[in-house]
């Protein structure tokens, strides 16, 4: 039986001016920071060991691991920072505001950009300086690997290779993982390991800072999954996730 | 020709209590964390880019890096964290106040252990709680490699495999490397880098915190070195170092 946990960042300064981020790299705010270094002390109340992290290469993700890590003492754990586990890239709505869209375009329009298995929203022009194609960070990927927009589908396509290639070896072998990601690249890796069909995927919200416990067979099937701590918090933050962008 | 940057971690808790540290994994101060702070944002005004870090696997030194890499907003850059780059082990000496332990002993017995080449302080006994053998960061070393004190050619020894095998390599085929560790593993680097003699490696000493950065020719001789920033501030920091131990 192998233990797997996943955590979505802290609290970010665009998940509190209720902005779309996707792969704009915002910092965490101090209520973020704060879930970050709460994540890691649950952990170590719970006495849960890691042999490897893996997060994004967005700070938020970083940043929220690097926190847990000081707060469990095992800054020294070896991390592997990858793209593949980036928020879904947001298109076109990447810094606007997730209640003015939803009153421009309409509560239903933004729903489906938001909820939609494979709708995405407006593309980015390439030329638009938002565009990530000239970030160094990205220097080294394929043309058409860095997104100008994508829906949750497209996300499940370029993160599974990221759990096929590193995760699912590395579980295989005996270590311990914890991945600090979004809510997307969460969602993706979920709907991917419960077998949650694209209709249902739709409701399914991840909280900030809350560690989820996922519990796999030798195959890697996923035997049961929690939420440290305390169930009902978990519940209420992920339905105010389901909320934001109501006009 | 190729750069390397070699940073030696802020100060630490135990450097402000003039403590012998070795591996004993002690945290910055706030003075060292203004230190990282310092260096990254001054790697950052020179324009500085990378592409991997390299860092041990004490605290001390992965939060310096972290911090650097926060001021030059390159959080995302790749690191590797190994036991090679760790402090020089300083055996039954770790914790001692050394004014202390030059009192006990003699200036002229500290000054041996301290800046010998091949005289080691005192072994650690196997049981003293402040062995490291049972720290699970080094549980899958083999036997024998975590010392149980070490002079400055053992450090040399344990840490060359890791320019052999990680450093130079990656700086072959073209990467940046920016290098945290401690004042003794960047004098192993250092010693062997510059061919400084076993006499002559007595008298050089580290500063906290001050990027230290070579250039490097095709096989890798240095063809000049400078401290980064303000050279007398350097020159001040590493006679500070060489004068902490005399009672």
């Amino acid at each position: 039986m192998h233990k797997l946990v996943l955590i979505r960042h802290g609290e970010s300064t665009w998940n509190f001016e209720n902005r779309f981020t996707g792969w704009t790299d915002v910092d965490l705010t101090p209520t973020g920071q704060v879930q970050a270094r709460q994540a890691g002390r649950a952990l170590r109340a719970e006495g849960y060991e890691f042999d490897l992290t893996c997060t994004s290469v967005l700070k938020r993700a970083i940043r929220t691991l690097h926190m847990a890590l000081e707060e469990m003492d095992r800054l020294w754990l070896p991390s592997v920072k990858h793209w593949r586990l980036n928020e879904r890239h947001y298109g076109a709505l990447q810094g606007l505001n997730k209640a003015e869209t939803a009153r421009k375009f309409g509560d239903q329009q933004v729903l489906t950009w938001r909820r939609s298995y494979d709708t995405p929203p407006p593309a980015l022009d390439p030329d638009d300086p938002r565009c990530e194609r000239s970030d160094p960070r990205y220097a080294r990927l394929q043309a058409g690997e860095v997104p100008l927009t994508e829906c949750l589908k497209d996300t499940v396509e370029r993160v599974l290779p990221f759990w096929n290639d590193t995760m699912a070896p590395a579980i295989r072998a005996g270590q311990r993982l914890l991945v600090v990601a979004h809510g997307n690249s969460i969602r993706a890796l979920v709907k991917y390991l419960d077998g949650i069909s694209d209709a249902d995927i739709v409701g399914l919200n991840i909280p900030n800072g809350i560690p989820l416990v996922y519990e796999l067979d030798a195959e890697l099937r996923p035997i049961r999954h929690e939420y440290l701590g305390d169930a009902y918090a978990a519940e209420r933050a992920a339905a105010a996730v389901a909320d934001q962008a109501r006009a």
